[in-house]
């Protein structure tokens, strides 16, 4: 049961005519950006006095705790993205900045290893009393990734050394020895960080310490409620339920035994990952059981086509099966990033091309969705319609922002962009079992062990414009080994040139991959061309929402129709159903992306209609118009209007003139 | 401009066979039912404590306050209620019932006529401190509109003298003078009582503070922000913001130069109500055209088909112009009635039969539609569409109840419903330049002024079930007048057999009324058959929410699906375009009531989506089915289950056979 360990992703050099861009966007803006407003030094952006935090807690200036009471966290993403960038390249004024942080960071931490500002600054005293609000695990968990990663981008150990005296004091504090806390956190996040230590340093006591938290979740008596009578019954958000709603923390029933995505989406993803690492590493078969039923339940019944999750705002937070609003969803960007982490640990336990093709919707449509083309602003909420003149008026609507923004009061989602993307090598390739597989075809360079030799490897890119991928494989010497393509679900048949011929494939393997196994020598390249049509998409017949309604996909952007090409009123827009579309580009968009034009209708607001709501026996006046259709990703660069994803389809409109469709 | 002030409405008798069981119900089971309620004796519903409030505060029990702010209003509608009761049938067993609350309320009354149990027993001395939120002078006009209609039923001056009282006192609280009140309260009310007051005494005084509070309104400094600051800023209710969101309450603008529907839809309608009678008796022509927009706004951008409004849950508010959100509707009970009220105010004001049109859609449709037939349980929030499963999964829908309850904690709605049935012979006819308006083609006795001398009319009514009417006409001697019969918005041809002719009419008057003036003789009738067809109606094209959907309606009511017709999943029903209807009675309905039957289809969850959630190039697995509709009101009376007012259209569905719509 035990699946496959060794990955190629930690040698991989990005060179992708879309990608490039962005990762240059998160070392020359995001990650200087965001190192800005940690340090409070950004105009227009609330202060994050995330970095003061420490420098008071390390005695270095005087002053109060400023913040949420996970602040800290904003630090350890920012020194984790960084981390990430020195991997793939150093960079000595970045690396001095970090080790700068480090030192701050490591001064604050406590002689017996506890590390937390809040506390430390706060309430010294009230640590671990409450685990279901405070975050404090939470916050260690991201320290730990952080001193993790570091560590391989440096070679340094002072923060992998900190964050293990960490963990080896909260050990000491948690576990199922008499006297010690029986508790876990109740945000997620330490149990798969806890994995990642352990795979650091191959101290075991990590990998059981994070098996212990999942095993507690959900246990009864509840924890979080013995703590909530211990500390005199006081909240810390009360106007939340955190303590008494067990399903938004996942702590209904024990992890192994939940069967639906429940509660905080961002929560949820983070455990299943954890729990994906636990089965990896110990082959728990029910862990892995639960880990399948919970990926069938997020991604084949609780998902927005954009990749997102998460239906409401109340609790951020999954609602029920094939309830999916999009005018109303969370769909917060931090939830499709982990949602990515959890399907590239799934890649690895049950092959099948469903996960990478997830997490290619997450990443394509609403990670980089999540952050301005300039890289400097984020949603935290990524809403699949947005009116914006209805903003404000339907306090529905409130947690929807029409525009991204520089900064939030709480700040998780752009760091978790930068670090996502800061290692976004590691989503392309997965090594397992002799054979290569090509899981995301983003342009990179890797030197993988195949065969029982060192073999390069190049891919070239033209994917996301044209869907060309183009493959150099360079072994040492000839040599039999498997390069395994992932088969896209967006598409309908690949061209495959190798040998100097050409075989079209329409059906790969069960897995969704197809298998390219042979001897090969070096220089010898695939050239793969996947069919990228224009894709009119249906939602399940359980989806109320979307009846009625299609929305277009090429390749692996989900299209929206924006105001800034299509004017007001983007609801009275009908796309012809043997519409024939034109491929454009837009200036202000990535080299290569493509626009989408096509012939359409538009109701007019006119008619017989003045001053009545409701009639019978009449229709719309309509009349044909000309369609513009962007990626959802670069919705809202260009001034605030409104934008929807899914778009009434209507074949009952004559286009040769102005009708009263009956 | 003064409105003509005689109308016939103290002198009917309703004879109908839909309405006189209504009025029975009203009679026999809701007025003594709520008469337990209020005595906190129905067992399953929460208690309401408004009688011992009275009691204790007249010193005849030992006790403190419990309710709302405003649970006087209860108690105050109940006899308001009971009035309308007696006034049509002497019933010495509901009088004496009636009286002796009478007492209990007098003698809970101040010495200086001062009456409110909250702040006579839980918060002396702060009286009129806190007019935004705490509803006193809300309370006063409840027990000012009891006083009037006790007073016109019985002629018992009790209740009439002390709610006199009580308005000189409040007279020489509030005003302009130095010293006095600036203020109007949070919740319109008084404003219409105090003109129902001065029409039954005839003291001026009444009518000037009415049109004093409407003055004040959204005058700046702003009152409610003056009073907090002076009572030291503090809330009576912390989770809403009434003091500082002078949209909820009306106060953003003063009343003559408001021209959307905003804030909290009651209060809207309450002010409008008052607004419509000071025009009426002042000629003020400001006011008057203030109500014109506001009507427009109420009723052609902001209202349901039901004839409800209110889009959100927050504040009990309207949102914007075609925001209408089936499933999230708040739509209250209480919101519809004093739509009517305010209707039937502006029918003398501006002579046009939209306003009798939305008077019986929000009667025949929401108002009904917020009891059940039974006449136990109520409806606060009237939704369109209700999907019982997901309702407490996702917490958009946590306003929206699937079945009638018993009684509420903020229990408005049911004794409004009771006192508008209750009154309801006041809306049938107006007269008015000597001509008789029939407004509702409800059957009913009356006796009135025309032509100089005294006329008995019958109407006589099959118009629920087949559109037929028969009024009789009975002058004292032959005489001219007018008879105004509205036509409906619903018909486009009415029969009219009258003088031995039967003469088609398609088109009214430009007002929406046929005026049939001639000699009439004793005995004389007019036979309408009014041509009833199912309508296929559509919303405005702005409004975005009902985009590929319509909703059938004959005749008043408006008609929806409910599961335990057409089982679960009502989103996958589809109304064929040319569909006939055949029309039915169902036995738990009133006799009478139709409901319909037609062809239609319906999506099937099967075919090749087995845990996809997105796809291409395939549609819906579409199969035959008999459809049955039923009249709004009489949904959820068949136990829990799914509605919906909106149904899907789409004519790409092949009736022949099982087919993949493409």
């Amino acid at each position: 049961m035990k699946a496959a360990q060794t990955s190629p992703t930690h040698n991989i050099q990005i060179e992708d005519p879309f990608w490039s861009d962005y990762i240059r966007l998160v070392r020359e803006v995001m990650v200087p950006y965001q190192w800005e407003a940690l340090n409070d030094r950004v105009q227009d952006a609330e202060p994050s006095h995330a970095i003061r935090n420490f420098k008071i807690a390390a005695g270095l200036e005087a002053g109060e705790f400023h913040g949420m009471v996970f602040q800290d966290s904003d630090v350890a993403k920012w020194l984790e993205a960084a981390a990430y960038l020195l991997e793939t390249r150093r960079d000595s004024a970045l690396e001095e900045i970090a080790d700068g942080v480090i030192d701050i960071v490591v001064g604050a931490q406590r002689e017996d290893g506890y590390l937390n500002t809040y506390f430390t600054l706060k309430e010294p005293g009230k640590e671990w009393s409450n685990l279901a609000e405070c975050h404090e695990l939470y916050c260690a968990g991201h320290f730990i990734e952080a001193g993790t990663a570091y560590f391989r981008a440096t070679g340094k150990r002072k923060l992998l050394d900190a964050v293990s005296r960490f963990a080896d004091y909260i050990d000491s504090v948690f576990g199922r020895e008499p006297g010690k806390l029986h508790g876990y956190d109740g945000h997620q996040e330490i149990e798969l960080a806890l994995v990642k230590l352990y795979r650091t340093t191959g101290n075991e006591k990590y990998l059981n310490l994070s098996r212990f938290f999942l095993d507690q979740r959900g246990t009864m008596p509840h924890y979080f409620e013995e703590e909530w009578e211990k500390r005199g019954r006081t909240v810390h958000f009360p106007q939340l339920s955190m303590v008494h709603d067990h399903s938004y923390s996942q702590s209904y029933l024990p992890v192994r035994e939940q069967m639906d995505a429940e509660g905080h989406a961002v929560r949820l993803v983070y455990m299943c990952t954890a729990m994906a690492d636990i089965a990896a590493e110990t082959g728990d078969a029910q862990m892995l059981s639960a880990c399948k039923k919970l990926w069938d339940s997020i991604t084949g019944k609780r998902m927005y086509i954009t990749g997102s999750i998460g239906s409401m705002e109340q609790g951020e937070s999954f609602s029920a099966d094939y309830d999916l609003p999009g005018d109303l969803a969370y769909a917060e960007t931090c939830a499709s990033v982990g949602l990515m982490f959890f399907a590239r640990r799934m890649l690895k336990l049950h092959r099948s091309s469903r996960y990478a093709d997830v997490m290619e919707r997450a990443l394509y449509n609403t990670v980089i969705g999540g952050m301005s083309l300039d890289g400097t602003r984020f949603f935290y909420v990524n809403p699949l319609e947005v009116y914006p003149d209805v903003i404000g008026k339907n306090k529905n609507y409130d947690h929807i922002k029409a525009e991204r923004q520089g900064w939030f009061s709480c700040a998780c989602c752009p760091p978790n962009v930068a670090r996502l993307l800061a290692s976004l090598g590691e989503y392309i390739f997965t090594l397992q079992d002799d054979a290569l597989y090509v899981e995301l075809y983003i342009g990179a360079r890797t030197r993988v062990e195949l065969g029982g030799q060192m073999v390069d490897v190049e891919l070239h890119s033209d994917y996301v414009s044209e869907g060309k991928v183009r493959l150099v494989v360079n072994p040492e010497r000839n040599g039999e080994f498997t390069l395994a393509l992932r088969m896209p679900e967006w598409t309908d048949r690949v061209d495959i040139l190798a040998g100097g011929e050409t075989e079209s494939v329409t059906c790969a393997g069960e897995d969704g991959y197809i298998r390219l196994t042979r001897k090969w020598h070096p220089g010898d390249t695939v050239e793969l061309t996947f069919s990228m049509p224009v894709r009119r998409m249906k939602s399940h017949p359980l989806v109320r929402q979307t009846y009625s309604k299609v929305a277009l996909q090429r390749g692996p952007f989900v299209y929206c129709l924006e105001e800034a090409d299509n004017g007001k009123r983007l609801y009275q827009l009908r796309l012809k159903e043997d519409g024939e579309y034109t491929l454009g580009e837009e200036e202000e968009f990535p080299k290569g992306v493509k626009t989408l034009q096509t012939a359409g209708y538009r109701v007019s607001s006119e008619g017989k209609w003045t001053n009545r709501l409701y009639q019978s026996d009449t229709g719309y006046v309509c009349e044909p118009v000309d369609l513009k259709l962007i990626p959802y990703f670069a919705w809202a660069n260009r001034g605030i209007g409104e934008m929807s994803v899914w778009i009434f389809e209507d074949t009952r409109l004559d286009p040769t003139e102005k009708i009263l469709s009956p």
